[in-house]
């Protein structure tokens, strides 16, 4: 069985390891957000495609859900001795090693592509990971300056990371999205899926961006798989991180409903709400969408791949 | 007093530490080599100017005389842990993050004379430090493989390092310098000296990388200041390193008279040698170069305050 999944960072990560539970025989092909992409010190830093390597390859960090375990934070103590910032980036010295040999690979000429199989050689996260373009995108956000009162563009990392999305996102702009090409493998993936997936991952910065690639969304579209999503959005509010913040700039509620209908029955085939949300399962039904609702708290393993499971069941009946 | 001292790495940083003690009040400006200079893992390293900075800032691995004290090797076991090599380099987590300042501000466009400024501004070593040139100079050395026993050409730091010179340098070559143009301030600095100082550093690799830049060795030889050397050779073997083995490629015996001789009384006004080599100062003195014998190890700050005393006094007579 063939599955392809949409991922963004630490919801999608988790997602991908009760996938590999619930399927193991699977061939799973990860299209990862890369619009989270940012240099720093000159380096090359992908956090999305490096959450999904570091959790499925056993390196991550399991209690924050990025970074490298038993981390230290020697590299960036001396930067700041320098008096070189951001400081608001939390890079660990293991970490930086995978930006340095990603970075090196890049100014070789390699594609961002080539560079993530070359360290997955490393980590084996057991799918097969594909970022969504080699070409730049980088999400910005619109924002009101808390101080000056005037509107300001700022990368989506010092929105989301520096500043917590303490301020309303006027606009999200995935910046080079509509000159970027999907990455090898992107289309022919989702051509030859017979299942893909939007897991728990946020709906406008990272499934969202990826859509945004030219291309890609007209493929899921097109797909002759069915497409289940997973809501991020639980009894009214993210599950993890501040979706609601990016949502509210594109329009949409946070509701586990509102979600489904943005993306809409021309992408999605199924959706799964949280029983807290059963209330919403007629509704999203309503809209062509099948609909079930049951646990979507990833507290563990077990209950994540439990989630997956649900997922495999919803596609089984859609297809 | 202004003094100017052409240096490489762990010598010259050494008697430089000595001269700020003999001469705390002189204005001292460093042309540093940078020869030895390697990309490494896509970061620019610079291990003479940097040894210089760390000595004279206080933050040298005083043990084995380059490289940060305190040290850790996390990033450098990460690269390993990718594949990604050199292993024989030791670049330290703190080095790391020098050469990552380092390589963002050149990318950025910064000439390497205003990057070393910039990295200074943190170490405050005290003297004015400038490369030798702000053009890329790397020094090889051809080699007899000793497997295949076919002629090979390897960066100078693979033949110290890797290798520890353990096979003989048919030739050396500092590849640039002779499109190298000197760095700003360097020629200004030369004509405008009280004093120029050529410390027990490599006569070949070192200073000899920094008179091979065009207009260097000029500026030196019709300077007004008297020009003083001091023998990296005592009793017929270096000090430290393996100078012997680059002085055989250029024709040079080991020997603090031979070395003398090379740079020539064109250069050189005066010449310490070790009281060992007391018997080579009337050679070296025929040679119309004024010589002394005095201790020449750099065993604790005091003997090296001292070596930087004589070479003062013998400038003085010279004048």
């Amino acid at each position: 069985m063939r599955i392809v999944v949409l991922a963004g960072g630490i919801g999608g990560a988790r997602f991908l390891r009760g996938l590999k539970s619930a399927a193991p025989d699977a061939d799973i092909t990860v299209i990862g957000n890369t619009g989270d992409d940012i240099h720093l010190f000159g380096l090359k830093v992908c956090p999305d495609l490096d959450t999904v390597m570091y959790t499925l390859g056993g390196g991550i960090n399991e209690d924050q859900g990025w970074g490298r375990t038993d981390e230290s934070f020697t590299v960036k103590e001396e930067l700041a001795a320098y008096g070189v910032g951001p400081s608001w980036f939390g890079l660990g010295d293991r970490d930086f090693a995978t930006h340095i040999v990603r970075t090196q690979m890049l100014s070789a000429g390699y594609p961002l592509s080539a560079v993530t199989e070359a360290l997955c050689d490393r980590w084996q996260p057991g799918v097969r990971l594909l970022p969504m373009s080699d070409d730049r995108v980088e999400t910005h956000v619109a924002i009101e300056d808390p101080e000056s009162g005037e509107r300001r563009v700022v990368h989506f990392q010092e929105y989301w990371v520096k500043m917590r999305a303490a301020v309303d996102a006027q606009a999200v702009v995935p910046v080079g999205a509509d000159q970027a090409k999907p990455a090898p493998g992107v289309l022919e993936a989702i051509a030859a899926a017979d299942l893909i997936l939007f897991p728990p991952s946020n709906p406008v910065v990272s499934v969202g961006t990826i859509l945004a690639v030219p291309g890609i969304r007209e493929a899921v579209a097109e797909a002759a798989a069915p497409v289940v999503g997973l809501s991020p959005i639980v009894g009214g509010a993210p599950v993890r991180g501040m979706a609601d913040k990016v949502l509210a700039a594109v329009g949409v509620e946070s509701t586990a409903a509102a979600v489904a209908l943005h993306y809409g029955s021309g992408l999605l085939d199924g959706w799964l709400v949280d029983t807290a949300d059963a209330g919403s399962v007629a509704e999203v039904a309503a809209a062509g969408i099948r609909c079930r609702a049951v646990p979507l708290m990833m507290t563990d393993a077990e209950a994540t791949a439990a989630m997956a499971r649900e997922a495999l069941a919803l596609a089984g009946e859609a297809r």
